[in-house]
Order: C-alpha cells, then structure tokens, then sequence
C-alpha cells in the first residue's frame, strides 16, 4: 500500500550502496498527475539539514513531482557541499525523469549528521530507482528509507473513490547519532495546494507534533504530503483532512511503537486544561521527564514524578486540585494520595496517564516511550 | 566543618527510625547568635512540599533560629496533613530549644513524594537531636540528610576573621521517588537578612541554579543561609557574596560529582552570547539532550547531537557560524565538520564542551551529567 495506494503514483526502493550494509538506502517517489500539488510540514530546529532547506524552497511554488529519499546520511551540518549535493541529487532526479526541473524534486535524508553523502553512489541509484519505478513499489520505497526501525511503516485510509496512503521511518531522533522523522504521504483526491497544506499541517498538528518519544528535535524531519488528482474526485476538505489525519496518526503511533530501546508506549492525556496549549505544554512536561520515564520503565505507578512535572510548567492548575490516573487508577487525588497504587496493572507495552489539571474544558494527548537501559545502549555503544 | 565551621552554630545528626534502614535521618541545625539573621530560596516547581510552603513563611521573617532536616521522606503531596506535620515538626523544635516559637524554626525534608513522615519517630527525634547539638556537630548533620549520596558534602570559604560554612545533599532529582537538593550554608559574619539575600540569591543565580544533572525540578529544593554574627565582623558586600558564592560552587560541583548513575560530568560553557540569557538557554537544551548524554556516555564526541540541541533554542546565532569544542578539539566549525574527531580524548570523568555561538559576548556555565544504564536501573529497578 504505502505511497503507491492511491492512483497516480509510483515508487521504487533500492539498494545504492550509501549504507555499508547493503541494505536499501534510495526510494523515489514520483507523482505522474495529472495534477502535481504537494504540501510539506519541516522541522522547526534552526539548525536544518540541506534537503530541508531544499525542500523548503521546492515546496513553496506548491508542486512537487518526484520526491528523493536516502537514508544511511543525514546531510545535515555539512555546509554549502552538502547543499549543492542535495541540489545534484534532485538535478539527476530531474534529468531522469525528463521533461521536469530540479525545481518540482524535493529532498529528504536521514543518517549520520555531518558527514556528506557518497554521490558517486547516489546519483547512479536515482538511475536504478527511476527503472525500477512501479504502481506497487511502495513497499520497497518504505523499507529503503529504514535507518534503525525494526520495521517498515505504511498506513491508508480514504473515501469513496479516492484514497489517501503514506510511508513513515524514524521516532523523534532515537537512534545513534541519527537524525529524522521522514513521512511521505500521497493521494489520488484532486485537491490544490492550499488545501493540502490545511489537510496537512492540522494533521501534523494533532499527530506528529504530539509524539515525543525522547524530547529531541531532528534536524532533518519532514512530512510531504502529494496529491494526483488521478481518481478525479474532489473530497469535501472536511473528509479529505480527516483521511490525511487518520493516515498521520496511524503512522505516528507506529513510530511511537516502534522506538528504539522503550518497552512502553506512554499515551499522556491532559484534560480539564484552561487552554489546548496548557494541555500540550503540560503533556510535554510529563511527556519528557526522565524519571518519571524511568519509572514506567519499571512498571512503577509513581505519580509523585507526574506533580513533578506538571509544577514545572506555566499551565493554569492549582496543586491540590490536580487528579492524575495510571491505567484507570486515580492515585493521585486533589494534589495527595489518592486510589491504592497495588491496584495499577502496568505489565502491558501500551501505559496511559491521565493528568487533570481541574481548571477547564480543554485537553490533548502526547504519546510518549519509557527510558530504558536499551535506549542508552543504543545511544551510547556505538561511536558514530 | 560544614555548618559549624563558623562560630556562633550547634549541629546534629542522629538516627530518629525515619529510614527503615536505620541510617541516619534526622539532622538538626541551631544558631545561637547573637544575631539570627537568614535567607532563603526555594524550587521554583509550582507543586511544592509542605515543609518548602511553611520555611518560604517562615523566611519572610527574615529570623531564623534553627532548622529541622529529615531524609527518609518528602512530605511532599501530602495535603492539609502533610502541612500540620510540618508546623508540629517546628513547635517541637521551639519546645525543645526554649524560649522560641516555631515561626523562627526552617523545615526542609527529603525522600518520598506522597507519603506521611511517621511523626512518632519524628518528634521524638527532634528531643535526641537537641540533646546531640555540638559546635562540632557538623558533619553529622551533613551525614543525617544523605538519601542515595554516596558521601555527604562540606564546604567552607571565608575572610578575615569570618566564614561561611555548608552542606549539601541530592543532585538534582536522581534518587527512585526522592525529591530534592538540601542546602544550609551559615556564617558567623555579621551580615543583615538584607545582605544575606541578596548574596545568596546571586550566588545560587550562577551554581545550583546551573545544575542541570537530569532535567528534573524538584519539589523539596531549599537553599539557607544563617548569620550569627558571633565574630563581630561585617565584611564588605561583594567580599561576602563572593565567599558565599564559592561555597555554593563548591558544593554544587560535589553534587554533579555524586549524581545517581552518572559516569561522566560535562562542563557545557557557551560563550560569545548575544546575552546571559541565551547563553544558558542554549547551555541548558544542551544539558538536557538525551542523545547527547547517551554519547558522552559511550565517550562519542557527537557534535551534531550539540548542533541538534542548540537549533531548538531561541538564542540568537546563525547555523553556519556555530563552533563546537569537546575536550578543547573544536570538532565543529561554522557549523560543518570541524577538526578531527578522533583527537578528543574522552577517557576522563570530566568532560568540557564549549559552543560558541558567534553572536555576543556573554557566556554561562552549566554542570551536567550523562545518560547512563545505571542512572536509568536507579530510578526504575526499585518499587518506590
């Protein structure tokens, strides 16, 4: 399924020879219309990778017609020749393609920062790429932008005639010294620029830029999302943004799922919050702190390190109004002890906090992982 | 030495059956003036311990005649309950120590969030302290407030006839559940609640304010500081804060030594800083990278995981003029690959990064320590 879900669309996935490994390390993704509108969410670190920078660009004339993915490098803190690789790959890409410019190729590494790419391995894989191109190589594209995922991430959802699909590697910036989230999403429906871009960055919103699997800012993430146009329906932008939605957060909760070192996905519901950015602020706060992590790392109910948190931030609460639940059990109520923690079944992968700050109507949800000694493992054997 | 080292103050630490260890845990601090003049500040957490909402009361006084520690218990989250303990804590003290009201008596507590200190052990504690107190009781104070401190911090600093004096325990947030650093500095200066205050507050505004050992706020964090003035010296101001700021550095630095798991201790100085503010933001998004931490760890001079933190800041700077140096090899230059990384030499326990942000002239210090298996089997091993 993946980007090759909805009509319209083709993808490849291939081994290039950037990973020493040998494993895929190229997709191309390419929209054959007839409509070529693309929308991009990036991330908001100031430090940008070069295809960040060079997607930035692509995307602001709202047209993309292939899109160039390697993992196995990052390209990011490598100055003006990492830029001018990122430009060659997509000048390749174009030539290859025929009849397009560099100027419709948007960009996306992950990897090692800062170390530059080997072009002389790239640019002949974006050959191989582009004839290996198929409606039902989106799987293979998925799995080729793999850095330490254990497993490959598609979801799709839709309406009636037109489909919405998309590809997901990465969870925050989890592996060792590896940056990025890469998201590719792609439909049929004919919907212009400005309302993918409302589709998209509403999804993100609620999806993507609510999973903080260890508190790190990438500096490579982006989410393009491309639309063909091929099923020739125009979905109310109501359902279409919902269908985007639905696919952002089916693969977000894959990437949470997925992280590399947790043993436990941490749902984290703020309700009853002033403001929905009091909700998220203090979902975040949870979301981070390292002890309380490592308590769910043990299967510990230790709410004392959720109060922690939360006191932390700017939030509207009073402290012995705040209520908070661990897997249904109320152990904290009106700021002090509250249920029996024994009671707390905490065996399972998937743990949820419910945090009620008692001072309004509002709410948000931020998933999380636990912090493991696997984690730190991963993040600290390797030199990198 | 610690706070007995300067005249004019009584000191004791004794096992009160606070601890089910039977370890020390109850530490008693008294001066006996002339003068009783006192300072303090406090977690800036928002949930805040009883004993921290009843000495920020009793501090308003300006007078302070004793100070009651105990380990083995936060009372924190603890309610309208956990607040009567504390004020009962305090009249026993004035009790015992005659012819005071609580009102002059400091509460400071340590260990457990959410659940009540055992007040028979507690009061009755306070009785075999008092009968403990010694001008060389000192030490034993200092040992009476370890919670998982491997050794108890001392400190002294001071001038012509004068010293300050103090002890310390905790760093940051790092013990299973355990909350809190405990500082109590005293001198026998002669020095006003004013004077005190206001060196005090610039001397914690530069060391324990800049540890950052986990990224955890305490909800207990409570920093005194005593005159007596039985030396009849009134040292000149900035003399005196400076003395009261070694100590204070002194200590904070035995704290990041002593931190939970921790094998490595990182000195992160920003310098050319647009402001003092951006140069601990960005300092603190430094401290606070998991990834970083994880590399320092595996002894990894992972400089882009420093670019990486410093992109999430506000701080003015430009991407391609960062620099970057580990251990004194600037592995980053204008935000590229600097020199070589294989120079940085990152056996020892102390690790020194500087990142130089090309925009200023100001620049901060923060202490952190790295993400180890250790520090993550502490805080979720135990049951807490």
């Amino acid at each position: 399924m993946s980007v090759t879900a909805a009509q319209g669309f083709s993808a490849a996935g291939i081994a290039a020879g950037i990973k020493e490994s040998g494993n895929p390390d190229l997709a191309l993704v390419v929209n054959n219309g007839p409509r070529r509108a693309a929308a991009g969410v990036f991330t908001s670190n100031r430090v940008k990778a070069a295809p960040v920078l060079w997607s930035e660009q692509v995307l602001k004339g709202g047209e993309v017609t292939a899109v160039v993915l390697n993992s196995g490098g990052a390209n990011a803190c490598t100055g003006p020749q990492g830029f001018q690789d990122t430009h060659a790959t997509a000048e390749k890409a174009a030539e290859v393609l025929v009849g397009h410019s560099a100027g419709e190729i948007a960009v996306a590494s992950t990897g090692l920062i800062g170390t530059l790419l080997p072009m002389d391995k790239l640019l002949p894989g974006i050959e191989t790429a582009a004839a290996a191109l198929s409606e039902h190589g989106g799987e293979k594209a998925a799995i080729a932008i793999k850095t330490t995922d254990t497993v490959h991430k598609t979801a799709v959802a839709g309406g009636q005639g037109w489909t919405v699909g998309g590809m997901a590697k990465g969870a925050g910036m989890l592996a060792p010294g590896l940056a990025t989230m890469l998201v590719v999403l792609t439909t049929d429906a004919d919907v212009d620029a400005a309302g993918l871009d409302s589709a998209l960055r509403a999804a993100t919103r609620t999806t993507f830029d609510r999973v903080d699997s260890d508190g790190c800012m990438s500096t490579n993430d982006t989410v393009l999302l491309l639309a063909s146009g091929a099923s020739g329906v125009t979905p109310e932008q109501g359902e279409f943004a919902e269908a985007v939605r639905t696919v952002c957060a089916d693969l977000a909760r894959q990437l949470i799922g997925d992280a590399e070192g947790a043993s436990k996905d941490i749902r984290i519901e703020v309700i009853n919050a002033a403001t929905e950015d009091d909700a998220v602020e203090v979902g975040r706060s949870i979301a981070r702190n390292n002890l309380l992590k490592c308590a769910i790392h043990g299967e510990d109910p230790n709410w004392g390190r959720v109060l922690s948190a939360i006191g932390t931030t700017k939030a509207a609460f009073e402290p012995d109004q705040l209520n908070v639940a661990i897997n249904g059990v109320w152990v904290c109520k009106n700021g002090g002890v509250g249920e029996d923690r024994d009671l707390v079944d905490m065996r399972y992968r998937e743990v949820e906090i419910t945090a009620d700050l008692a001072a309004g109507t509002e709410s948000a949800v931020i998933w999380a992982n636990d912090l493991t000694a696997d984690y730190v493992h991963e993040n600290s054997a390797y030199s990198s």
